[in-house]
């Protein structure tokens, strides 16, 4: 009698759990918040004028293009960079950068280069090189495979991320990935804002920081809101200005009006990247262009369709709660209606995966509320974890909400594997103290291609 | 018993009638939609390069300072205005504009002039001449009142005017009441983005038509989405180009970094003017800015405190219904917490008047996302009615939702008439065809200092 108590209570338990199957980890940082990297962590290059801050990302909607940025920080030159197939060092070639500049408060920032290569071969090893003779420093690159539907391709997702010992471990483990061939960041730079006057030399650091991986490997954009740098307080009013000027992306590749939101193709991924901070409000260009954009996705040959913005729409940690929904309510209809695999987010500084859910029944005239399970829904991924100054958000609301698989208060990052166009497999990697050890993994089925219930490997 | 009956019946209707208490207008417009007036119905003034398009909005935060605005077609001069009060035409005084003008698709602009007056005296009649010998052209207006708690003013409110015969009967309707005294516009000015290639010549031609009133009286000035002219199809992604050319607003003298959104000061009342279709998460420069702006609101100054923007938050048409979701889960805490008394939208072609309701509870964990009763909410009152070429928004949601008091599809405009610190009437005039009829009217007690219950008047 006994025994078929505790088994009843065993199976009501189950289902209790089924039920609301999300996860909390136990696993709680305890270093929080740490300080930023000190100013001679990452020193500028030797040599008078040496490029540095060397940064890459795609330059074109297929593939083929890359944008190359380096800051020159006394005068314009070297203004060339130079690039050739790691077979064809007799055959090179160049290209001049566009060169900008701009002051913010008492700072005036070095010249910012941004030179765009066309045309490369697909899944070829490249070599680049700026500056001449003692300041030249040299790089490589290796281009994406032709886009089609089953080329695997593997992304890192990497979300504000600063520039403290926690940026550093989780920029060295994400390194020590030998896989992994491009990041997704999730905006959240350099956390520059957080310093007196939004402190512009912070922006520098962070560029010498992260030159190891991203002058290597290209690292698609997204705006964050610590990119922002509006400060009316010392007369600066332009949003985004240290970052639009550092930062650049091929957004008229894809017909966007704004560095802000657009897309790209990568191997068998359509990428689309949203802004939090620009106007989403129908009509606004945002808007008109994402409408536009949806219905452009060719699954047959990107069967991936990957949404990337700053805040996110569903998320049960009391830091930032609720703050992704008012861009929530204008836009998830139509990431359901076209079946978007997967949203990443960033903004909360801790880990946490929802189910497929959606909550496109809301309507002031009713009282249907609540997200409810979507096979058509993507799945929302929150990786704000990069280890920035501010902390980590380790405030989860209570009870765990239905919509929520698995949540932990710690730093790191992710790793997506794209197998072929139906399955991806994915692992987020803690920052366990200095190393990395792989938290959560999912399967993720394709929308298009294969419409089925992932299972719920939030107990792996 | 059938006596018994019949007075259960009435008795059970007319709590139903009370629940949701609401009335929708039994008056139905024919005439649907309408063109635009002819070309030739608004020529330009007579004189060789004449000043046209003559308009004027407050200047300054308090109401002693006017932008004047004109347009000269050929060439920059005359680009001076000379004034005096009315008593004084021996002390005149001149201000020098600004000039500026904008290329649109294949369309050049005149010379548009803004010229700023400060230092006004309260409560006097100016005139103000543009333009010299054969060509000059004058106009008078009235300042305010000085800023106090108890300062009768009257003000019209005109949303979505377009230039029709139905613009022209709202326009005429408004002026014939010589009690109003300055005009809150809620957006959507010209439709010019109605026509080819947005045909900026129907910016010039509203200009003309709007000059009657406008030239002689402020209108205070809001952005919709008729104001955006995003259009990359012909190369224009530059929003607001064309509006932000002609309409300068005071923005700067409440420390806002925009012309989309700004406040003024005016007689009793606080107006914050907000934008629909710019950037309103949080961070954004516009949050930034009213999260600051409305603990600065002295309702011991000015009790009254007013919201414009352009696509309204409650309201049951089901033309554009929901679009303005976005932007009151973001907003909507703050105004019910500083008992804001009063937001007016456009945006739907017809008129809605709600009760005094709010949702803040909504929340994607539990179900409570009906809007409900709340003494510290606003009045919405949706008067996009002005009478555009794109016709009215007859197609209303049923059952009436309990928020909505009284709506009817039709053309018209709005008066609000501040008694005191307290009391301020309210009458919506429908475009009875060609007379205008006063079709609603309403009690507003100030939230401030006098925060009771207003008799529902939807039946009078």
């Amino acid at each position: 009698m006994i025994m078929k108590s505790i088994i009843t209570l065993i199976f009501l338990f189950s289902i209790v759990n089924f039920c609301y199957g999300g996860k909390t980890s136990d696993y709680v940082r305890q270093q929080w918040p740490s300080a930023d990297m000190s100013k001679g962590s990452f020193p500028p290059p030797s040599g008078y004028n040496a490029p540095e801050q060397v940064h890459i990302t795609q330059g074109d909607k297929e593939g083929r293009g890359m944008i190359i940025s380096w800051v020159t920080p006394l005068k314009r030159l070297p203004n060339i960079v130079t690039y050739w197939e790691e077979s064809k060092d007799n055959d090179k070639q160049m290209a001049k950068s566009r060169v900008t500049h701009y002051k913010y408060f008492n700072y005036s920032s070095g010249f910012i280069h941004h030179a765009t290569i066309e045309n490369l071969q697909y899944n070829t090893k490249y070599f680049y090189e700026i500056g001449i003779n003692g300041t030249a420093r040299r790089f490589n690159f290796i281009t994406p495979p032709e886009v089609g539907p089953d080329v695997p391709y593997t992304f890192g997702i990497i979300g504000d991320l600063g520039q403290t010992e926690d940026s550093n471990h989780t920029l060295e483990h994400y390194m020590a990935n030998k896989n992994a061939q491009a990041v997704l960041f999730l905006g959240d730079l350099s956390y520059a804002d957080d310093h007196p006057y939004h402190n512009n030399e912070r922006w520098d650091q962070w560029g010498r920081f992260v030159e190891k991986s991203v002058a290597y490997q290209p690292w698609i954009w997204t705006t964050g809101n610590h990119e922002i740098d509006y400060a009316p307080e010392i007369g600066e009013h332009v949003p985004f200005k240290p970052y639009t000027h550092r930062y650049h992306v091929p957004y008229k590749a894809s017909q966007s009006s704004s560095p802000h939101w657009y897309s790209i193709k990568r191997a068998s991924a359509h990428i689309i990247v949203l802004s939090s901070y620009s106007a989403y409000g129908k009509y606004t260009p945002q808007y008109e262009w994402l409408k536009q954009e949806l219905p452009k996705v060719n699954r047959s040959e990107t069967p991936w369709l990957f949404v990337l913005l700053h805040s996110p729409w569903y998320n049960s940690n009391n830091y930032h709660y609720m703050e992704g929904e008012s861009m929530r309510v204008a836009f998830e209809p139509w990431l359901v209606e076209h079946k978007v695999d997967l949203v990443f987010a960033g903004h909360v500084h801790s880990y946490e995966r929802s189910g497929r859910v959606s909550n496109v029944r809301y309507n002031i005239t009713n009282g249907l509320s609540m997200p409810i399970k979507d096979a058509s829904a993507p799945v929302y991924l929150t990786i704000g974890d990069g280890g920035n100054i501010e902390g980590v958000a380790n405030n989860f609301s209570e009870p765990q909400p239905s919509y929520s698989i698995f949540r932990e208060a710690s730093f790191g990052h992710a790793i997506l594997e794209i197998k072929n166009r139906t399955h991806a497999f994915y692992t987020w990697h803690r920052n366990n103290n200095t190393k990395p050890v792989a938290a959560d993994t999912a399967w993720f089925y394709n929308r298009y291609f294969y419409p089925h219930e992932e299972p719920d490997t939030a107990n792996v």
